[in-house]
């Protein structure tokens, strides 16, 4: 793996240096991971201008919990401690006669960068942009494989959950109980923190678990996803509590499935993000849901639970093959509750049998 | 108590307004939140130069799992859907005609600066530097007892952690057991990821849950908190398992305590951060532990689990009453693990019977 590791150096590198730049300097944890395959809190990496070099803020012999970092990573690692490693990464930069030093704008504080020019006054700080980001879009099939990992172990706990008995349990416990379930099938924790709701809180995007328990007659929705290798996965589901759903609820519920359907099946190579956007939107626009319905109704994952790219009416930009999204679009009524469907897919050509569903979880409306 | 909060950024206004600037955008969501009792997730604060405005990224409508936001809060909330919430706040500081914004130039990315830059070219923007940091310093009555109830609940897991069976679990189901109890006792979730450490993982600060299970004879290091209504709080303890400990597990646990106790009684108002560190610290030196040793012995703990002040050698400052702190040095000695023991304290005057200890279950070596 360290080689796929070196590659993607190698290919920052060269971008790098295709800009003017002798040197960049990785400060956002997930790029820094995505170069290296770690990354210890607090780590930079700084790539050119000579070797690439990993500054640990807290660890001076570089050692992790599987042992010698710069063993495992095939880079020299130095420990900062007590100093910003970044701060360290600039010293070395100029030190080693580069004269410009990319950094990450969008992540660097205006603190940092400050510092950084405190530090090594004569070296041009520029802009490297989301080119890390950039690189992060498609995925291998080794990331992919981490991401179905991640999805599966989703599924496992979820479909643990429905078998048990649900009324009276207080929404905190539920997401708690899903969380133990996604690190007793192997993932290494939550994607993000575990949302249920029940009654009026369902369908909300990204409700925090409250102390309300479940009811009969209740929507319960459910939003979770696993860690799986630092590769994170979602799934969002809509269940009825009770024997029969009310009318409304199942008129809601196909209207939601509609639109996901509808974004899932526009999700092809070449296909703008702003138009799987639409193709969800425009279903739960036309049904009059337009004014209340998030800013998204989807979005990359990867190392990250939300990045590039976003599925959103001003999102620029297209979908390439292997690019993994989320399509979640939902429906929440003030007071009543509402719907949401979430699954991770990976983007493939259609000579490829289209979008790879991720999370298999069920779509019917399961009355538990 | 949305008096206080109101209170609280009167202060900040002044102190802004006496180094010359008319607003301050505060974007440190701990910081947005000690300013007004909630940060939903992307919000900014901007402090005058009118009123107090919350801008939100996502809930257009300011609403809140309990509510209406402004009502809430006693601040006007605006939503800023699909855009950056500190951009919308620059522009209507400028067309409020301010001719300055101090910013968080610590937490503001160069990225955004630029962004406010651009859509404000006209307003200054100052450093506003840690000013909202040094507001949370002193604890006032009330987030004491938060944290007094925080630490309550990670004694009550912890302790029931320690009458069941240990021997043959891994990490990170204890960890995950002890973050369900933190919870079930009503915290609103961990401080942070729990830290469970057996055997050669033992006394390792920040050590990351493995699948290792737990062994006779082995070390057990535990570091856990709870986070209630925002406050964190920490608790770490390192108990052996088996009915006898080794003789230099005794000598081990022996020097710790002897360190951790000798940081304690250095926690005084008036007393030099790097004293206190110095009075732990100098007693795993002086037994030859000293290159060995985390780069601090304790920080300040509150709305975030790490804040200042820092107990550590270079760290400048002295104590003041009412300020919570943490005390826990440790020793890890490679490939047989070690020891850790971890407080959290509140400064208080000798006059009122000197540091109030806020986590206390006991420091004998218990043989579990």
């Amino acid at each position: 793996m360290s080689d796929v590791y070196a590659a993607r150096r190698a290919l920052l590198r060269d971008r790098c240096a295709a800009a003017g730049n002798a040197a960049a300097l990785i400060t956002r944890p997930a790029n820094v991971r995505y170069l290296t395959g770690a990354c210890p809190p607090g780590a930079v990496l700084l790539v050119g201008p000579a070797e690439e070099v990993l500054f640990c803020a807290g660890a001076p012999t570089g050692e992790n919990d599987e042992g010698r970092l710069d063993e495992q990573l095939r880079v020299t690692v130095i420990g900062a401690p007590g100093g910003d490693p970044a701060v360290a990464a600039a010293d070395l930069a100029a030190s080693g006669r580069a004269d410009s030093l990319a950094v990450e704008e969008h992540h660097l504080t205006v603190g940092r960068h400050r510092a950084l020019h405190s530090v090594a006054p004569k070296l041009r700080l520029a802009d490297l942009g989301p080119a890390v980001e950039q690189q992060r879009l498609v995925k291998d099939e080794e990331e992919i494989a981490c991401l179905r990992i991640a999805a599966e172990i989703a599924d496992q706990a979820l479909g643990e959950l429905l078998e048990s008995i649900l009324v009276g349990r207080t929404e905190r416990h539920l997401a708690l109980e899903l969380e133990r379930r996604l690190v007793d099938h192997g993932a290494d924790g939550p994607a993000f923190p575990t949302s249920v709701g029940t009654g009026p809180h369902s369908g909300r995007s990204r409700h925090r678990p409250s102390d309300r328990r479940v009811e009969e007659g209740d929507f319960l929705s459910v939003c979770l996803g696993a860690n799986y290798r630092g590769y994170r996965c979602e799934i969002g589901r809509t269940f009825v509590i009770g024997t029969t759903p009310a009318s409304w609820q199942i008129e809601l519920y196909d209207l939601v499935f509609a639109a996901q359907r509808a974004g899932r099946e526009a999700l092809l190579p070449g296909a703008a993000c702003r138009d799987v956007d639409h193709a969800a939107r425009s279903v739960l626009d036309s049904a009059g849901h337009g004014e209340a319905l998030a800013a998204s109704t989807g979005h990359g994952v990867g190392l990250e639970i939300d990045e590039d790219p976003q599925l959103a009416p001003t999102a620029m930009g297209k979908l390439d093959a292997c690019v993994p999204v989320t399509v979640e679009p939902g429906v929440h009524l003030p007071g009543r509750g509402g719907v949401r469907i979430d699954d991770t897919l990976v983007v493939r050509p259609e000579a490829d049998g289209g979008p790879e569903l991720l999370t298999i979880t069920t779509k019917e409306l399961l009355a538990l």
